[in-house]
């Protein structure tokens, strides 16, 4: 592992796993990109990266269309919407072997039980991203703010892999930290739930959620419910305070429309199933209710049927 | 009060309060209506009733603009919108004498006590409306189905004065009966509370609702909010078996937009005080919580807070 450099996959690459790949990818390190929409366009072109912290350009890349053109690596980087998860049993197998470790980066609670359920004896972690990023055209991606990435252990028994993981991360230049799983996953749901749901249920941002009394009641009595959850799941170190915590960082934002709005914007499937059924049903199984938050998954799924059913 | 008949006078002759004032005067009795849009096109061509039962005209009506030209009478109806409540301290005086009726034909719960506050001495009853009727133009009310009203007596010490109002509207062919009051409010609030808001949220309609899995079970635990309410009041003749009977009554209805739904597409304000506001704080002020009702109140109130900053 000290000796020879780890190799990278990027299954999904779009706003957030295209973005990561890239800057490893820049920093020298060897990274293979499964493309689905944009395929020739980059292997033709390569990738674009306007980034605020400065544009680059990677003019060849190693793109696919198949997995199963794609070689073994050590590190594979999901950055799939979870509304495709399903698809992870068929694409992941040939970039295997016994000890890549799979990143999944992307939001949600329950995604690493399941794919630990698909590759029992297969390294897992959680890569939970904070970044302002779109892939707006055909190989460009449009990275505007933020950036970092936290990275949370799930069934990795090598400290050393994951190690250099982080710091292929942070030698690309990522602001990379590691964390405690279970947690980080449960305080960025903290923020996720009440806010990517509350703004597609009343078609609205961030900061109108806020400034009227009403929905800002309304948000913070939803994080609570999540503080709630975790701690009865077991994870007693999110508390009342990280959620006025969250307040105030949404309150210094620009208004905001988060992943699930552009989802719902854009007409595409919303990511209901690991952001709201999913820690809903952990709770749930320990004894905890959530009610506003079952609401809030039951009035997404009404709206996903019935944009699915337009479209 | 067996040998006179009794005079009435109806405060809002809208949908509601126009019907069943009409009734009244086609069957003979003395109605005075107080009119505020249309009161010079009923002052001078009367009111139509276009009505499934049969149509009939009231060529000449007391029509008023103004309670203080009004006579006092034994009887007053108001079929005010509840967003109009606070109207009541200036608008009724003028008709009352010591033991006028005041029946409140109007949705929503908390409203007798309001408006005993103000009157303190003055009987009053409730009157829960079960029709379909819209004002669609100038002195035309259409009344589509049903009809029944069910009168709950608040604060009226004279059982005869009570029998009599009844009577009357029985005489003048509408399907009336007494009821227990506070059973009444809760059970009509088992129906509103879910429907009215939940199709203004999610700009649907009943059949909508109930034909998705998701929020059908949403709107079960609505009403099974409601009558944990009603109960822990001390209303302990409403159960489970009533919300399933709610249930089947609206699969079996037409696809119906209820009174809100109508009134955020009219751009009107929503009765959201007396139809959610004040429920959900006589059950908190006794320990019962209602999330999922408090969180769509919340959305109402963000909703109508936007409707009417738009227009």
């Amino acid at each position: 592992m000290t000796d020879t450099r780890l190799t990278y996959a990027v299954v999904g690459t779009g706003a957030i796993g295209g973005f990561y790949g890239s800057k490893l990818a820049h920093a020298g390190r060897e990274v293979h990109f499964l493309l689905h929409r944009d395929y020739e366009y980059v292997r033709d072109h390569g990738l674009t990266i306007v980034s605020c912290d400065g544009d680059f350009r990677l003019p060849q890349v190693h793109a696919y269309a198949d997995s199963r053109q794609m070689p073994k690596v050590d590190v594979v980087l999901v950055g799939l919407k979870t509304t495709n998860e399903t698809l992870l049993p068929s694409l992941l197998p040939p970039l295997l072997h016994p000890r890549t470790l799979v990143v999944l980066i992307q939001n949600g609670i329950g995604l690493e039980a399941d794919v630990q359920a698909w590759f029992p004896h297969q390294p897992l972690a959680a890569g939970l991203a904070f970044i302002c990023s779109a892939k707006t055209e055909p190989g460009v991606i449009r990275h505007q703010c933020y950036g970092s990435i936290n990275l949370g252990n799930y069934s990795c028994r090598s400290a050393s892999l994951f190690e250099a993981v982080l710091n292929d991360f942070i030698e690309a230049g990522i602001d990379a930290h590691e964390v405690n799983y279970a947690e980080a996953r449960w305080k960025k749901a903290v923020w996720n739930m009440p806010f990517n749901g509350m703004t597609v249920a009343l078609q609205t941002q961030t900061d109108q959620l806020l400034s009227h009394t009403a929905t800002r009641q309304l948000i913070y009595e939803q994080m609570m419910e999540v503080i709630g959850a975790a701690n009865a799941l077991g994870i007693d170190t999110i508390d009342e305070p990280f959620a006025q915590k969250m307040m105030q960082m949404t309150d210094d934002m620009v208004p905001y429309s988060p992943s699930m709005r552009l989802d719902y914007d854009f007409h595409r499937p919303m990511e209901i199933h690991y952001l709201y059924t999913r820690p809903i049903a952990e709770a749930r199984a320990v004894g905890f209710a959530m009610p506003r938050l079952e609401m809030l998954e039951r009035e997404l799924l009404f709206i996903d049927h019935r944009t699915r059913r337009n479209t």
